[in-house]
């Protein structure tokens, strides 16, 4: 399963592209950051990051879009910006029949981390052991959008971890801190 | 000039378009309300929207499309949807090649009534009267849409109050209030 995981952003707007399997394994296809320049017009702004994910779309065919949900809470600068991109992303995907999930900073956090506060170094760290690269992805925003990726392939149902390769149904102990954590980040919504 | 104003809503989003002469001359083309289903999911509510949109510049090709301005001091609940929609709106006109216009509530109602703070009721009659309607067009996203594309019609030089149609730079009574509201809106940014 490949899934499309985006960090929303005018300025800068994570892609990051995974390959879901067995027991939880997730592998790096690609990562990039869209940008648009601070100086255009917000039209042009959209544009310019609404061009490189359908770019990604094109390359990647993925079979899902994990997009972090945008609370209206915070950052009041950024967050019409960051709305605008998630509606163009949201627009695009339903037009090329791909589903899109939506999954708060938090459970994305604790799903990666078992940390639903985690820090971005932790989530950083964490993608970059989960994906078995040799250095954490940058910007942030890279990261980002590959912890949104993989928060979906664990939260959405790919695998869960009664149900691993071996299907003997016992989970490693690193496996049940993370059920634990993505059931708490469900209840808090 | 044709221009088409926009009332930017996830379940219902106003679309009127407007031929704008000389003198200030407005007059009525096409004014439609776009709805989603609140029960569906939002890519799909989106999708809904910005297919009517795609379709209102299939029929009409506006010159410009003028767009209400999101504040996030705005209802929380309903200002994520706004946002959305405003972005797929932008994305579109600019992949067009469409210039796009932003206007605040208290400018558009400046433009038209001459009051900031004018009420919906008051927006809805001023836009009868401007375009010649025996009834104020219902819902109330109809009427704003109608308002947004005034004053961009106004606003964005299309006439101005000292190059009037006869040329004498003399003013009505009425175009130099608005020309004063006009200024006093821009003031307050």
């Amino acid at each position: 399963v490949r899934i499309l995981g985006v960090d929303p952003g005018l300025t800068r707007c994570g892609l990051g592209v995974i390959e879901a399997g067995r027991s939880r394994s997730v592998s790096l296809v690609d990562v990039t950051v869209a940008r648009s320049a601070t100086h255009d017009e917000v039209p042009a702004r959209l544009k310019a990051i609404a061009d490189a994910f359908d770019a990604a779309l094109d390359e990647h065919r993925p079979d899902a879009v994990a997009l972090e949900r945008v609370f209206a809470q915070q950052n009041v600068r950024t967050v019409m910006g960051t709305a605008q991109i998630s509606g163009v992303v949201m627009v695009t995907a339903a037009r090329r029949g791909i589903p899109v999930a939506l999954y708060t900073p938090s459970e994305v956090k604790a799903a990666v981390t078992g940390n639903g506060r985690a820090d971005k170094a932790q989530v950083g760290f964490m993608v970059a052991k989960l994906l078995g690269l040799q250095a954490i992805p940058g910007p942030a925003d890279a990261a980002d959008a590959l912890a949104i990726a993989i928060a979906h392939a664990w939260r959405g149902g790919v695998n869960t971890v009664t149900a691993d390769a071996a299907g003997t149904g016992h989970a490693t102990a690193a496996q049940r801190r993370w059920a634990d954590a993505e059931k708490a980040a469900r209840k808090r919504g």
